[in-house]
């Protein structure tokens, strides 16, 4: 079913924008904003989170059926997506997103400006975006009380979202030494779990009519199950290439995150590779043979095998959490194959 | 009733954001963000948006009483505008906001953060209070249908706010004499009309079951009042006080700003004061006694008396379309006051 969620979710969201941007009338105000959503918004990507919405609306409904006000949900978390993935390469300074320049970057060289108006121009663009994507979340129930719930879930996860941004800014500006596991958790939990997998799921299950034993179960999934992808996501932002990621693989060490196999390489490294790491960490001027190197420090540590054990221990639990949901072996089976399939690589 | 409602506005509003922060645990998670948020929304305002929205909706309900789910929804304007200010300040590198310290100056120098991270930081932290905002709309009303046309014009109105913020980042670009006078009336709709006196007159009367054409003259009498407003503020920007207004009374000039009576101005200006005007537009270096200059050249060019009569023409025009209301006379005679009483100083 993923294979053919994908290219209705893309159909969809690329008619939905045009709907919106005209009936705003920003591409008539402003005719390069509305340009550069588009083609920003329907680069290829992977839909994680209308895809998790969708098949968890599914799983829990009665029909079966996903019904073309469901479908048009879906969207406002692929535009929740597009809003903070658009602030975020601000914050990061980053240059790509999705294998394009970032929107910032668009900006720049269109208008001719400089970094920083360009970044300033993109603030505004990011907000545009959220507000969008809460335009498509106005007709996912007609019964107020289901919507409301639903409503204030992706709100809160929005709000959570921005909170792990926060502290990942800060996190990045600190030293390795200085950041604990338990900082590096939370910083999972509250910039990727809430909005990739709970609140999609959530979202999804509330408005297919689940219950409160149910939500709580898919809560804990989803919070298990970001926190493994997300250290998914920071092995291959360390160990594979700039052209699969998007984006430069010298990123993550370039921007200082404190991600978990840093912090379990520096945690165990000699003198002489703990200086080596915290040289590189935030140097803007990383070769890739630092990376390199860095990557070794991970792999003689066995920061490596940790790492995966932890991501393990997250897949488990969130199994765990799914084996446990009023659902059809059926249902829960195409779930797990679904979530391998956004992890294993 | 203006001075009943500001106050009950700001008890209500300082309950609601301790509330948000709570339930979503910002406060927990990340108590500088919190701590900030609630003293930056809390600061002594106008609170001219909630207050436009309570009085629609007042004139247009039956009850004349104001129900309690009202009194939070018009919370959101307030917070609509504390999100589009927090970012403004960012993208205008503002130093100062109602007096105080703008956000991302008190985070610089709470964490001791150089301007960029805490600009940075102070992205997510409007992200965050946009979405309190809507958390503050959600129980406006338990008529599904009611409720999705109001919500459309709320988020109408933050994008159309947004695609004003960007042209008038364009718009300081540019050179003042390639600015005309109908991109300055577009500006001053998108960026002020829209989410001053727009969103919440029509917001207001939606909710209280107004019609169609009672909707219509509200929205061309908001267009005109928020012209009217603007012109007023760009007045009051370059001809008050710091103390006053609560931010330099240089910063127009600074920012470049491409308002009215610099248009006109320059229009009129011997190719000297042309020449002073162009030296002045955009320079951080602006001394008092340039702005004096400046205020001179507004005065003898008779840009002044052109810009007040604009200013007069676009009340007229906002008076009419209040004449042309369903309401009662006293309800009129009402708005009527309290449209002067916040632009008239």
């Amino acid at each position: 079913m993923k294979k053919t969620l994908k290219p209705l979710i893309n159909s969809q969201l690329k008619k939905f924008v045009s709907k919106s941007l005209k009936s705003s009338r920003i591409s008539k105000f402003a005719p390069i904003i509305g340009k550069n959503i588009k083609e920003f918004v329907c680069r290829d990507g992977k839909r994680i989170r209308p895809i998790f919405f969708l098949v968890s609306y599914q799983a829990f409904s009665k029909t079966k059926k996903l019904p073309a006000n469901i479908i048009k949900t879906s969207l406002a978390f692929e535009l929740l997506h597009d809003f903070l993935l658009i602030h975020d390469d601000i914050i990061d300074n980053s240059n790509k997103r999705r294998g394009k320049p970032t929107i910032h970057k668009l900006l720049q060289n269109q208008l001719r400006l400089d970094a920083s108006n360009s970044k300033n121009l993109s603030i505004v663009v990011g907000d545009i975006v959220y507000a969008m994507a809460l335009e498509a979340f106005i007709h996912s129930n007609d019964n107020k009380k289901v919507f409301n719930r639903a409503l204030s879930e992706f709100l809160c996860s929005t709000i959570r979202t921005g909170t792990g941004e926060f502290i990942d800014v800060i996190n990045g500006l600190s030293s390795i030494k200085k950041i604990n596991q338990k900082q590096i958790y939370l910083n999972y939990y509250l910039k990727t779990s809430e909005y990739t997998f709970i609140a999609p799921l959530l979202c999804g299950a509330i408005l297919a009519g689940a219950n409160n034993s149910e939500i709580s179960k898919l809560r804990l999934l989803g919070k298990n199950l970001g926190e493994a992808f997300q250290i998914n996501d920071d092995l291959i932002g360390i160990f594979s290439s700039s052209r699969k990621i998007g984006k430069s693989v010298l990123s993550d060490i370039i921007e200082s995150k404190k991600t978990l196999p840093i912090h379990f390489a520096y945690k165990s490294a000699s003198k002489k590779d703990k200086a080596f790491i915290n040289k590189c960490m935030g140097n803007s001027k990383l070769k890739f043979n630092d990376l390199k190197k860095i990557r070794n420090i991970i792999v003689k540590t066995n920061a490596l095998s940790k790492t995966k054990n932890v991501l393990y221990s997250h897949i488990k639990k969130a199994n765990l959490y799914l084996s446990k949901l009023n659902l059809s072996k059926k249902d829960k089976e195409f779930i797990r194959t679904l979530m391998f399939s956004f992890i294993e690589k």
